[in-house]
């Protein structure tokens, strides 16, 4: 009797914990599905709300608001890091924008093969082009341009279960001690920022 | 009549600052020599101190140590980033330490050869070591270690002319915009951060 061959073990998993309001989980999204590809690893899409973590951390806001400082350069290291991956780019003119429909929308769909693509649009549609994404007049266009039912959809996205799994997933994400997005889950190790999403799918690959 | 070949320019500059308190700062004190020499990259060595830049933006301490979330999560990403980049690590028992003292010397010897040994050297008394490094009893060894007069410096570090450089870098740190360490200048472009080294770097070295 042998092991079975390494190439017929699951691929290694893990877990991405991201927020549409989030100008570093843009980075992530736009490129997480490639780098997974690439390495043989599979993405866990873990949409949460980054604005309830802030306030039980007691800050009002995103620090890229509250700290005049650390806000210049944010915007500016935006402009650099998306030349250096080959990303669209436009300061958002509101920051940071809800993306509470987007969400619920995504978690329908985590387990969908159009969760990529879906998460990507919705993400330029905020840092690429501009929009607002928390309306259904925004979000509907992306669903129908991807071939699926977007009312039938929006609808269950604000049904009483799905509001409730994301208000259960920002409380999952508070109690494993996520303090900022994006955050990367390898089993129990954290990984925190969009400067970590290279180690971490190294890492996943290297558990095969 | 030609332009000066490309290899009689000078090298191109990158302004270091840093803090021996900064744990991200260890990180980037321990490998940017090397990467420098590599590149053909000047670094200009910019020692200050993090303390009174936290003090005037609001922030009592460190956020490593003021947000809890924040704190638990970054001494597990030391452990990792220093077997990332094999450099040793110790977490050290008192976090942040003063670094005054060896930020004086190294004012001091910022033009000088001595100063990339130098620093390595404090960084890892903190860092690797957990030892203080604000005392001349720890901080001597290390000059008389590599050939150095360590009264002699230690004297002239706390004479006055030396304190006021350092509050001016200081001041100067926060008027340029400085929210953390290390921070990285190339001209007027600032990157923050450990993980923006090799950007700078490389950005850098294309100047050439």
């Amino acid at each position: 009797m042998t092991e079975p061959a390494a190439t017929s073990s699951p691929s290694p998993e893990l877990e991405f914990w991201f927020d549409f309001a989030s100008n570093y989980s843009y980075l992530s999204v736009m490129r997480i599905e490639d780098e997974a590809l690439k390495n043989g690893v599979r993405i866990v899409w873990r949409p949460f709300l980054l604005g309830p973590i802030f306030r039980a951390m007691g800050m009002e806001n995103s620090p890229f608001v509250t700290q005049k400082e650390k806000g210049v350069y944010v915007w500016r290291d935006m402009v650099r890091q998306c030349q250096k991956y080959g990303i669209t780019w436009q300061q958002p003119s509101a920051f940071p924008r809800l993306g509470v429909l987007p969400s619920r929308v995504a978690l329908l769909g985590a387990d969908e093969p159009w969760i990529g693509t879906f998460c990507r649009n919705v993400m330029e549609l905020n840092f690429a082009f501009d929009q607002e994404v928390n309306q259904p007049e925004n979000i509907g266009p992306i669903l129908s341009r991807i071939g699926l039912p977007a009312d039938d959809l929006l609808r269950r996205a604000q049904s009483e279960p799905i509001k409730d799994r994301l208000r259960q997933r920002t409380d999952q994400a508070r109690a494993r001690g996520i303090f900022g997005a994006p955050t990367f889950f390898l089993g129990s190790e954290m990984y925190w920022g969009n400067d970590r999403l290279d180690d971490a799918i190294r890492l996943a690959a290297n558990q095969r």
